[in-house]
C-alpha cells in the first residue's frame, strides 16, 4: 500500500499562498492510488430560492483552505496523515437540467464511495445532500443525520418544484435514505411559513436542537443532547453554513439573525469524533456574498472538522473508549505521548 | 370587520425576491381598510453626528426583510396572522430643516396612533424616537422605554443643537413623555465624555444593563433584569441597531465595539412578549456602510419580534398568563395544540 | 509639570469626524512637553506569510480611533486626564530591509522609552514585537508576556527566515526578553503545523488558555486563570488581532474560524487593569481586508482598554488594593463620588 | 382621457431618496387609468452560465433610478410628461422551471401589449428577449432589433439546453420574430467559441459593429451605421448591460474587458430616437457583483434614454422630419421656444 | 524669506504610506512660515440633497494622495517647489447648522486669504463653494468660474432651502461675487427637472459644455472652448467630482451616467495653466461609496493638477506668453533644459 | 508529434465556473507532453513600495481567466488550437528573501524557454521582470521591450534597495538585456519625483507614449508610433496592470489617475500581432483592491490577447506579410475561408 501523501503537489518551498488551489493543498486524487476521503466540489446551485451562486462556493471554499494546516490541537489528530485525503475535483452539473444534475452527483458520489472513499462534498446549494445521500445509502444503508442549519429543509416543495434546497431531507426520509431514530437539526431559528412545519418535521423522526436553546443553555448542553440523539450510530454530516450568523457567513443564500458562531458550530462538530462519520457536505458557500473569505474560511474550518472527526474514528468497527467531548487537546499543552 | 390580509400584495407565485418592496412583502395601508401595526419609515439622519446615511435605512430594511416568514416559532405566533400588520409608507420629511422634520415626523405618527395602529419605525437616525415618543404620550400618556442601545443617548446636546441624536431620551425626559419607574437602556458599553453622562442618566431616573454583565452573567440574567425593571407596564422599544457588535452591524452611524450578537438581541426582545408593547422604532441602521445586509438582516429579524411580541398580548386589558421568557417554543418541536 | 493636554489639537468645534488624524484625536507628541504613553505607530509588513497589508494598520486604527471618548466606565477611569497620551507617529522602516527595520524598531522605541514614556504600539505585522520587547526588556529586564493571538508564534522560522511574525516569541525567550514564570497565550486556535508545536511552546515555557477554553468555560473562569498566570507581575501586552474571529476582524492576514469576540477580548484586557503594564501592542490589522472599519474599531478599543490599565495602574511602585476583574464600573451608575 | 401622472406617487415633499420604490419613482400601473410604456421587472435569472444574480436586477435598477429627473436635455423631451409611464411590477416566475417561465413572461407582456403599451422590460437574464420578442411580434409582426450586447447571443444552445441566456436572438430568428433586414449586435468584442460563430450570426442576417470599431472609428461613425442598418423600420433595443466595460458596469453575468462607456452607450441609444422603438429591454444586471450602484445607475440611464426615444417618437404613423443624431440639446442653453 | 519646505514633515525614510496624514504628505501650515497655496479641509455635508457622507471626503482625499510625487511632467513643473503648498487642516463647523458653518467657511477662508495664500480647498458638499466664492471675491473682486460638474448646481432652491449643493453658483451670480463673461459649466449631463433649468441658467450668464460634446468632439475642441470663454480672466476653479462617471468617482452623492473620464478631467484642467487660478475646490467625495481610493485617487490628482496651474502662473501680474494647452510635457522626454 | 490538448482538464460537461482552476481552464504543463507557451505564475510581492498583495495575482487571474474561450476575432486566430499553451503552475518563491526570489524566477522561467516554450507570466509584482528579462535574454539575447505601464520603472533604487518593483528596466538596461533601439513606454502618466526621471529614462534609451498623447491624438495614432518603434523587431511584452486607469483597474498597488481604458490597452497590444513575441508577462494584480474581477478580468485579456500575438506569429523565421494593425477580424463577420 502506498504512503499516505499528504504534502503540497507542489515544489518544496511553495508559500501557502501559491500554487494551483485544491482543498487544503492536499493531492489531486488523481496524484494518489486511492483515497481514505475524497474532496468533491457541486458546483450546482440551481435549486436556490433567493440568492444564487453556491455555483462558485468549491473553488471558494479551496481558496480559503490554504491556511489549513495538518494537525488538529483539539482533537490531538493529524487527518491528513491517519487517511489519505485528496481533492477529487469537481463534478461536472450543467445548471439547466435539475434531474440530470441530481443523477449526475450521485454517480459521481458512488463512483468515489465505491472506491473505498468516504466523501467530504463542498457544495453547491442543499438539494446536493439528496442525491449525497442517496449514494452513501446504497453503500452504508440508511445512516443518521446530523444536519446543522437555520432551517429544517423539510418542506414539501416550493414553486411547483419537489427538488430544491429546501426539500432533501424530506425526499430523504420519503425515500428511507436516513435512519430516523438518531438524526437531528441543529441551529434551527427565524421565522417558518407555519407552525406545522416544526409538526411536520416531528412526524417525519426529527429532533431539533434551536439556536435559542444554544444561546441559553451553552454548547456543552447542546453537545451533551447532540451526543444522546446520535447515540454512537453512523451519521452523515450535513453544514449548511447558513447555521451561522450572518456576521459569520455573510457569504450565503438564505441567511437568517440569530445564528452561531464559528467557534460554535466547530465545537458541536468535534463531538462527532465519538462517532463513525460516514461522509460529511458543507453547503450554501455564496462567495458573491461573501467578504474577505469570512465565510469561506469558516466552512474550510468546518470541513475540517468533519475529516478529523473521521481520522479519530476511520474504522467503524474498532474499539474505541467512548469520546469525552467537548474537550481540547491544545489546553493541555502535552498531548498525550500515545496520541 | 375585513379579514387580515398578509399575503404578499402581488400576484400568486411571486418569489420572495420578487416585486415591489413592502416590509415583509405585507399590504401597503392604503391597500387595507386599517392596520393593527403599521410599518412607518423615517428616511431622515440630519440629526446624525459621525457617519451619516440612515436616511437609506428605511427601504434597506425593508429589502432585507423579504426572507421574514408568517410564523413565529420561538414565540409561537402568526403576527401577521393575529394582527393586521401594514406598511405606511415613509414620512415627508426633507432634509434641511431638523424641527420641521420633528414636526412632520411627530405629525405622521400621530394621525396612524390616532387611526388605531401601533407603530413599528424603520429610521432614520435616533433623533426621530423624540417625535415618536411625543405622539405616543399624546395617546397612551407616559410609557416606559426599554432601549437598546452602545450608547445613553441622554446628552444635553452636541454642536449647539438640544436636537440631536444623542439627546432623544433626555429631551423625552423633560416633556414628560416616558415611565421613568420602569425605563431601562440595555447594552450600553464604550467610553463615555465623562463620569457625569453616567450620574445624569442615573438622575434622570433611567437603569442600565450594560453589554459587559450581559458577557459576563449571560443572556437569561439580562432577560430578569429587564423583565424586573418594565415591570409589566406598557412600554416604547427603542433599539438603536448599534447595540449590536459591528461584526453584527457593521452598517451603522457610531459603532462601538463589544456589542452584543444578534442572538442575544432577539432572545431580549422577545421578553418584551410579556408586556404591553405600545410601539417601538429600529434605528441607525446606514446602508453604505452594511455588507450583505447583515445589517439589514437583523434590523429586520429585530422588527418582526417586536411585532411578534404585540401579536403575542396586543390587548392589554386582556388578562393573560404571565410570560415566562426567555423561552423557545421551537425547541419543542410540536407547540401545543391550542396555541 | 505641564497639564495634560488631553483635547483634540485642533480648533474648538471640530466634529469627531474632522481635523488631521492622530490616536484617539490626542496631541502629537512634538505638541506636548512629555508623554505617559507614547502611541507608536510601525507600518511594516515585510513579516507576513500571507495576506499583507499591515503596513497600512498604523493610519487605519487612527482614523478608527476618532470616535473614543475620555471616560473609560468599566474601568472608572479617564486614562487621558490621568496620563499624558500622545501619539509619536510613525517609525522610519522600509519595506526591503527587514534587519534595518528591527533595528530602526527598537531604536524608536527605545528613545521614547528613555524618555520616560510607556509604549502603545500600533503595527505592522507580528515581526515588530521583538524589537519592541527588546527595547521594554533594555528599560525594564525581562517582563511577563500576556500575548493575544490565533497561534502560538513561537515557530522556529520558516521560508528560511527566523525573524518574521510567527517567530517573535521565541526569539525572545532565547534572547533573554521575557519572564517566562508568568507569560501566556490567550485564544490559541486552529489547525497546527504538527503537535510539537505545542510540546516546544510547552518547554519554552508558555500556558495557554485556547478559544474553545473560552467558549466551554466562559470568559470570567478566562480571566481567572489569566489573573492567576500573570500574579501581579510587571507585564507586556500583544495583541494580535486575529485573536478575533474573522466575523470580528476580518482585515487581518491570517484568519483562523472560531476566535473570540471583541466583548470577551476588551473584558480579558481589563483584567490586566490590576498589574503593571509596561508596555503594549496591536498588530495584524490589514486594511485592505475590513469592511466598514470592523476590524479598525475592535483594533482602536483595544488600544483604548490598554492605556487605560495603565492608567488604573500607572505607578508599580504603588500600593492599591487588588483589582476584582472582571468588574463593570458602568453597571453601578453612580461611579464613587471620589473616583 | 386622465391627465398624465408623472409625480412621485407619494405626498409632496418627499425626499428622492424616500418613499417605496417604483421605476424613477413614477406611479404604479395599477394607480394610473392606462400606460403608453409600461416599465415591467423580470426577475428571473435561470438560463444564465456563468453568474447568477439577475434576477435581483429589476428592484436594483429601480432603485438606482431615484436620481432620474423629468427632463431629457440631450433629446430636448419630457417622457414623463409626453408619455404615461407606469410601473408594472414584476413577472411571476419561479426559477425552477425555464419552459413555464418563458410562458408567464410571454403572457404578461402579451396582456401589457394588448393594452396598448410599450414595454420597457428591466431583467433577468437575456433568455427574457425571447418571450418578449415573441409578445412583441404577435402583436406588431417582426421588428428589427438594436441588440447592444458584449457577445452575439445566437448561440444555438448550451449545456443541453436551447434556450438560455446565450441563445435568445437566434431562436427569435428561426420562429421569425425579428426583421433581419435592419437587425444589429452592437458592442460584441471578446473572445468566442469558434469562429463560425461569426459565420452563422451572419448566415442568420445579422450585421455587427464591434467595441473595436467604436474605439478606433470613434461613436459618430458607429452611430451612423447603427442608424443606416436600422433604416427607420420599428425596432425593439435590446440591452444587455454587459456591452459596457466592466469598469462601467461590474455587476454583471458573463463581463468581457474592452467595452463601451456608459456616455458612448448613452450616445448611441439616442440614435434611436428617430425611429418607432416599438419596446426593449435592459438585462443582466446582477446587483451582488455591482458597487455602488454603478451598475445600476448606468442600466437606470440606458432606460431613461429609451423612453426618452419613445417620446421623441411615440406615434410611428406621425410624420416627422429625419432626426439627426447624435446631438445634443442641452449643449445649446436655450432649447427652441416650441419645445 | 524662509526656503519652501516640500519634503514630508516627518523622518527621512519614512515611507510613502507612513506617518500622519497630510495633503501630499506636505507640511502642516502651522510648520511654515506662511504658504502661497493652503489646502483646506472641510468636512461638511448638511447641504446633500442625496447620499450624505462627504464630511469624510477631505481626509479620504488626503489619504488617496500619498502617491502624489513632486514633478508634474505633462505641465512641466513641480508645484511644490515653485510654490510653499501647506494643509490648512479643517474648518470647524459642526453638523446641524448650516448657516453658521456658511460663516465658519467664509471667515476661514478669508483668514488664509488674507494672509496671501491661495486656497485649495477640498470638501465637503458643493455648498461650500458659496462661502468660499464669498471670502475669494472680498479679496479679488468677482472672478471667473470654472465649473466641472455633471450638474448646473443653479437651482432657486430646494426642500424650502435656499442654501444647499443644489444652488451654489445662484446664490453667487445673485451676490455678484462671479465674473458672468467668463464662467462656464463642464461635463453636465443627465435628467434635469425641467427644460427651464436651462433657460435659467443661460440667463444667469452661464455657457455649458456637455458631456455629450466632449465625447462627440473630444477633448482638445472642449479644451479650445474652454480657454475661449475663460479669456485669459482670473478663475476660480470648482470640481464636482462627479464630473467624472460613476466608474472613474463612484465614491460620491448624486452620480450621473456617462460622465468624463478622470484622463479627461486631468487634460481640460491643464488648460488653465494659461490662466491666473485664483483659488479653487474639489467636492462631493463620499468615502462610504468609494472602493480602493478609485474616487480619492482622482480628486487628489485633480487637486494636484489644480495647484500644479497655480504654479505655472503664480503672478497674475507676471507677463508669460500664451500657454498653448493641451500639451504634454513628458511626451518629450527631455524638457527643456532651462524648465 | 502529439496533438494539442486545448480542452478543459475536466470531465466533459464541466460548467466554465467548475472544475480546479489552471489559466483558461487549459492543462497543466504536466499534462501535455510539451507547451508551445508556457503560463507561469510568480506569486512575489516583496518588492512592492506602496499597497502589497501582488503575491495573490496568479490565481486571482486564473479565476478571471474561465470565460477566455478559444478564438480570438479580432485578430481571427485560434491561439490555444495554433499553440500548445499549458499552465505551468507557480515558482516557489518566498516573501522573505528577495535575491534568493530572483534566482529562483529566473531559474523556472531559463528551465521553460530552454525545453522551447514562450513565457506568459502573471504576477506578481514588477520586480519579476528583472529575472525573467535575464532568463529571456540568455536564451535568445537582447530583446525590445514594449513596456505598458503608468511608471516608468527604471528608476534608481528606493528605500536602499537596488531591485523592487521600480528598477527593472534600469537594471535590465545595465546589464544589456533589452534591444535599446526598439524600447518603448506606453501609458506612462501622473507625477514623478523628478524631470531627472525623463532625462535619465531617455538617456537609457527609452521613448515614451504618455496616457496624455493617447487622449489627444488617439489610439490608432499611438498604435502606428508603437509600431514604429518596434519596428518589426523581437519583443519582450510587458504590462504593468496600472497602465489601467483606476476605474479599470482598482486591485493595483500604486494607482495613478488619468490611465488607459482596457479596450485601449487591448487595441495596442494586437498591434504586436506583427512581429515576434519573444515572451510577455502581466504584472501587479492586487486582489484585495479588486472588485468583481474588474482588473482580473482586464489582465486575463491582456494575457490572451499577448498569447494570441504568439499565435499570429509563432515562427519568427516565417517569412509574412507585414500585419496592419489596428484591424479587427470581428468586424467583418466571416473571416477569410483560409484563415
Amino acid at each position: 500500500m502506498s504512503p499516505i501523501q499528504n504534502s503540497p503537489r507542489e515544489p518544496v518551498g511553495l508559500a501557502r499562498y501559491a500554487g494551483l488551489g485544491t482543498f487544503a493543498r492536499l493531492p489531486r486524487l488523481d496524484e494518489v492510488s486511492r483515497a481514505d476521503v475524497a474532496v468533491l466540489g457541486v458546483p450546482f446551485d440551481s435549486g436556490v430560492s433567493y440568492r444564487p451562486g453556491a455555483r462558485f462556493g468549491p473553488n471558494h471554499i479551496r481558496e480559503s483552505s490554504r491556511l489549513l494546516r495538518p494537525y488538529n490541537p483539539q482533537l490531538g489528530v493529524a487527518p491528513f496523515q491517519t487517511l489519505q485525503v485528496a481533492d477529487a475535483g469537481d463534478v461536472a452539473a450543467g445548471p439547466y437540467d435539475l434531474p440530470a444534475a441530481l443523477t449526475a452527483i450521485e454517480r459521481h458520489a458512488r463512483d468515489l464511495l465505491d472506491g473505498g472513499a468516504r466523501l467530504l462534498t463542498i457544495g453547491g446549494d442543499h438539494t446536493i445532500s439528496l442525491p449525497l445521500l442517496r449514494a452513501v445509502a446504497a453503500v452504508r444503508g440508511p445512516v443518521a443525520v446530523a444536519h446543522f442549519d437555520a432551517h429544517l429543509d423539510t418542506w414539501e416543495g416550493s414553486y411547483g418544484s419537489a427538488f430544491n434546497h429546501a426539500t432533501p431531507f424530506r425526499r430523504a426520509v420519503e425515500e428511507g435514505l436516513i435512519d430516523m431514530e438518531a438524526s437531528i437539526h441543529v441551529g434551527v431559528r427565524g421565522p417558518l411559513p407555519a407552525d406545522t412545519d416544526l409538526t411536520d418535521d416531528a412526524r417525519l423522526g426529527f429532533t431539533v436542537i434551536t439556536a435559542t436553546e444554544i444561546e441559553l443553555d451553552g454548547v456543552r448542553a447542546a453537545a451533551e443532547r447532540l451526543r444522546a440523539r446520535i447515540d454512537g450510530r453512523p451519521v452523515y454530516v450535513s453544514v449548511d453554513i447558513d447555521v451561522l450568523d450572518p456576521a459569520h457567513a455573510p457569504g450565503t443564500g438564505t441567511p437568517e439573525a440569530g445564528g452561531l458562531t464559528s467557534r460554535e458550530l466547530l465545537v458541536l462538530l468535534r463531538e462527532l469524533a465519538s462517532v463513525d462519520v460516514v461522509s460529511g457536505d458543507i453547503v450554501e458557500v455564496a462567495p458573491a456574498y461573501d467578504h474577505a473569505q469570512i465565510t469561506g474560511i469558516a466552512a474550510a474550518h468546518t470541513a475540517y472538522e468533519i475529516v478529523s472527526t473521521m481520522a479519530v474514528a476511520p474504522h467503524p468497527a474498532r474499539s474505541r473508549p467512548a469520546h469525552t467531548v467537548p474537550t481540547d487537546a491544545m489546553a493541555a499543552p502535552a498531548p498525550a505521548a500515545t496520541a
